[in-house]
């Protein structure tokens, strides 16, 4: 079971953004930026390019929702994609708002948010994909 | 008209990998490893996240292909995506083998590859296309 399996099963606590039968996403605890989320299919699949055709596409339609939220919540040019996953063999999507490349740049030390800060991204996305 | 749909026209020349009625795929001459392909919707939109959601889902689906060929082709762990999109308002969608993080990371210097080099990584990519 992977650590990104623990998290959807609720065995790891996680700031939820969203969730459907196919996906769950929530927000990255070591983020890039403010406002870095990332998106895991339920299913455990290691490579986003083996998830099968349909669960690809709707995969990304699911990280739709959630970009143009960031879009909103945050002062951005717009939402950036990413997909590494070198570390965890579970196939994720790392969404997170951008002005520049160098929001993207996994070379940069994470941020280090606290509970209260990582909890007020999470209510801004929230609320974003709400309005 | 974005340089995208000149290279799409055929106004602009590249190293095409791919086509369909929808998307256009060819080598980035600017890579930042060899097998650095892009992806583009020939409607010219500049945010991927505003592709409607079949053709957002479709490009992802035409990616794999490309991405599954990229693995074949180059020795890597996998093929990484990136969607950064700040500097030509068309959507699109880098496609890279990667073996670390650090193959994508967009402030490395860009390779400089000759016409025979690039045209060399171009038949590697189509022919694991069509094996």
């Amino acid at each position: 079971m992977t650590v990104f399996s623990k998290i959807i099963a609720g065995e790891i606590p996680s700031y939820k953004i969203l969730e459907d039968d196919r996906f769950y996403a929530f927000l990255d605890i070591f983020p890039l930026v403010k406002g870095h989320v990332l998106v895991v299919p339920k299913v455990e699949v290691d490579k986003v390019f083996d998830l099968d055709d349909d669960l690809l596409g709707a995969a990304f339609v699911f990280a739709k929702k959630i970009g143009k939220a960031i879009e909103k919540a945050f002062d951005c040019n717009r939402c950036g994609i990413s997909v590494v996953g070198l570390e965890v063999p579970h196939a994720h999507i790392h969404l997170m708002p951008i002005n520049s490349v160098d929001d993207m740049n996994f070379h940069h030390p994470k941020l280090k948010l606290s509970d209260e800060e990582l909890k007020a991204v999470q209510q801004q996305i929230i609320d974003a994909l709400q309005a």
